[in-house]
């Protein structure tokens, strides 16, 4: 019988195209290893809760309410439940058509979406409109939805940094656009080299791609670097001068972790300019309730919001966001309390401070506790994480081991995380998942295992790979540090 | 300025293309008039949350612990939670890794993943692999991501039933693919036509179409037939002939309101038929927690299970999946639940029936009362509503409301429903958002209005009706019934 539909063979290229490192061979194996028995450490995904990081109790409350409503009419509840919960359980009832379980609108529950612009509003000191913010099943839905408004097709061109995040890539992929990559400058603690920027598009045009859109990522994804404001201001104003619509993914902006760069968002940074710029940029910024000190991952809650889009490309976003009806209704809730937390006064404010500062503080001991343990390693150099989640330390692999790589097939930076893996249980993911430059060598690990585990987790990286450093060191091209 | 890359007119024309009419004009009218301060009866969603249908309280329980685990160690919890619902979300957070918070395996829990594949192999009697079955935000976004590893481009054809749920002509449009429809017989039933399916076939492929998949909706939206099993045999034989992968929605199979019909899944015929019909045919079949007795719908839980579909081609539909990193966790709870209910003898099992069973009853009685009422107004005719959630009735209009809708540029079956509207607060969907044939009209509703509140609707509908039908009669062309 001939080939059959969905063989491989007949499957839309776009989709075989399409890359996934964050859970790709290396993920893989780990699953594979795990079921055998080995202990893994998960650092692979940004995924909180999977490292041990426990729910902040307020948010848990109100929703554990709003999906048993008949608790409110439980005598006890009192005794399980603190009266603010309770009270704000039932403001989410009331603002749903039908509670957790009727389809919202498509955009998100109106109440939600106005809590979420008086969140911005008060971020940024500019109003907020609640009709141009659209809640979303996680940040990545967002972003796919506005990409997929915007190509056309493969002469289409998305600006997005490099080293990126991988949502990036495969989106485009799948929607057969073009990804035109500006890199970021690890020397300058990755941060934005504007000349790299117009040399990508000037080739980008050259070989006949029309660059439509710029994504940038504020903190960053997998480098861990903030912007400055003179940063985005100058890509404001070479998103004016090229005719660019800005995405800016935003949902590392609770995960800062040094004072000297606050995180300022593209939004502020946008209204702030005056006209004409202020006016012109088209811009869209992401935001979930999967990041920050909520790692709320598995509920899939997220929110775009639109500056400059006209109206009626707005009802086309709207129409499209109809397709699936509506995003689950519970993460909205958590979207709407993330946007709107206990207030000084209210009965939980004090344990939500305590347990969302004890994260953060928890978070920013990490970051150096792992970028002080890479660079205490023979041949890795890491910049300090500022925000974000995540580890992006440079490998600089012996002309040995990329040999070795080689002769196996392998991309010499996959070839060390898969011995880093069988060694030591530690799950990363090979810099090439996020593209990086020619000849030059990284991994990104998340900053998110247990701090009481974290030393020992060093020692057993340190221990591996100055281990692996003495087997192919070929002397001579790295000095030991 | 020249036009900016999110104006109107440089957006992706799929998207443009789509239409949505289930949250089109009607709805956006009938919003409208909800804000005015106008009572609506909202019929055009399946939404039976959103017209007071009660979660079962069982699911719920469980959730509700799962979302809030520290309640678990609260010496007040068996006050108000039964013995069986904390033993299950105990099974639920142990199957997690992180609990509700931390994303799953991009497939889902693989725990709830056996539980789905055990409950379709008791209803099957055919055996199930979790590793084939995958869980998705809803059943949508499963269908979405099978039709684009489908479509490669607008060569590429999938035969659709008109009338048809227009997820399939949405998602179409944005994939850049082609709808080949084919007609059910409204005069049979709305049973399927073999004839017709032939005739659709050769007409797309003399316009150069290639064939590539077959959706079929049983029970079916919006026309609420039941497919016998003669029918399923028929489409078996007919995608190996023609070399068709098969898409069985049945997100209604717990919706069945006679007895002489009862739901059959694809599956269960195609493993019956015995090879090489069982071996070859590749089948997707989808279903939800939206539906049934549950109607879960703002949860967001969907699962598909795939049949004859080779390992190289699961792998790259577990890829794509990878990108959105997982569905949201407790939908894949509420899927456990669905697919593993409360057992005889365990606390919840009378209370759950007790529940489940008072659904479908008055789901049944609603059946009938809606199909009698609109068979008793003048110039409409309808079919009885075998399952699913919905009414379809032709509504056959004189050729004055014709003439009248055009002057106003509306289709005018949209002219009908808008005056239904108005008049009455009903919001219903235009038999043209769904297909139908040339000339004649229809609208859907559902079936979920009140119980004791359906007899005033129909009342209601009837005095607009047989009044519109007063003022606009042409004497003539159709007689009184």
């Amino acid at each position: 019988m001939s080939s059959k539909p969905l063989d491989y063979e007949n499957l839309n290229e776009n989709v075989k195209k399409c890359q996934y490192a964050v859970r790709g061979e290396l993920y893989l194996r780990a699953s594979e290893l795990q079921k055998q028995g080995k202990k893994i450490i998960f650092t692979n995904v940004g995924n909180p809760h999977a490292l041990g990081q426990k729910p902040l109790t307020f948010p848990r409350q109100v929703i554990a309410l709003c999906q048993a409503p008949f608790l409110l009419d439980d005598p006890n509840v009192e005794h399980i439940f603190p009266a603010d919960a309770i009270a704000r359980a039932k403001q989410y009832l009331a603002m749903t058509s039908g509670g957790l379980g009727a389809y919202s609108d498509s955009r998100g529950i109106p109440g939600v979406r106005k809590e979420v612009a008086e969140f911005i509003e008060r971020r940024d000191g500019h109003p907020s409109d609640a009709e141009l913010i659209f809640l979303t099943d996680g940040a990545s839905k967002g972003v796919a939805q506005i990409l997929n408004a915007i190509i056309r097709g493969p002469n289409d061109g998305i600006l997005v940094p490099v080293p990126q995040y991988p949502l990036y890539s495969a989106t485009i992929s799948l929607l057969g656009g073009s990804l035109v990559p500006y890199y970021l400058e690890e020397t300058a603690n990755w941060g934005l080299d504007i000349k790299d920027l117009h040399r990508s598009v000037a080739e980008a045009r050259s070989k006949g791609l029309m660059i439509r859109a710029m994504v940038i990522i504020n903190p960053g994804n997998p480098t861990g670097q903030c912007l400055s404001e003179t940063n985005l201001k100058e890509i404001m104003r070479f998103c004016y001068r090229e005719n660019l619509v800005l995405l800016g993914d935003e949902v590392y902006q609770q995960n800062i972790y040094q004072d000297v760069r606050p995180f300022i968002s593209a939004r502020k940074v946008l209204l702030d300019m005056g006209t004409p710029i202020s006016r012109e940029v088209q811009l869209l910024s992401f935001h979930t309730v999967s990041k920050g000190y909520w790692g709320e991952c598995g509920q899939r809650g997220g929110y775009f919001e639109m500056t400059n889009i006209p109206p009626k490309t707005v009802e086309e976003i709207y129409k499209i966001s109809s397709i699936s009806l509506s995003p689950n209704v519970p993460a909205q809730i958590f979207l709407g309390l993330m946007a709107n937390p206990p207030k000084p006064g209210d009965i939980s404010y004090d344990q939500f401070i305590r347990e969302s500062k004890g994260i953060l503080d928890s978070l920013r001991r990490r970051a150096h506790i792992m970028t002080n343990g890479f660079n205490s390693c023979i041949n890795v150099v890491c910049n300090f994480t500022e925000g974000a989640m995540y580890s992006f330390p440079q490998i600089r692999l012996p002309q040995r081991a990329i040999e070795a790589a080689k002769s196996l097939g392998k991309a010499p930076d996959v070839f060390y995380c898969l011995k880093l893996l069988e060694a030591t249980g530690i799950s990363t993911v090979p810099g090439s998942g996020f593209g990086q430059k020619e000849g030059v060598f990284h991994l990104r690990t998340t900053i998110l295992p247990a701090e009481d585990e974290m030393p020992a987790i060093m020692a057993s990286f340190k221990e591996f790979n100055d281990g692996f450093m003495d087997q192919y060191e070929d002397h001579g091209r790295y000095s030991r540090m």
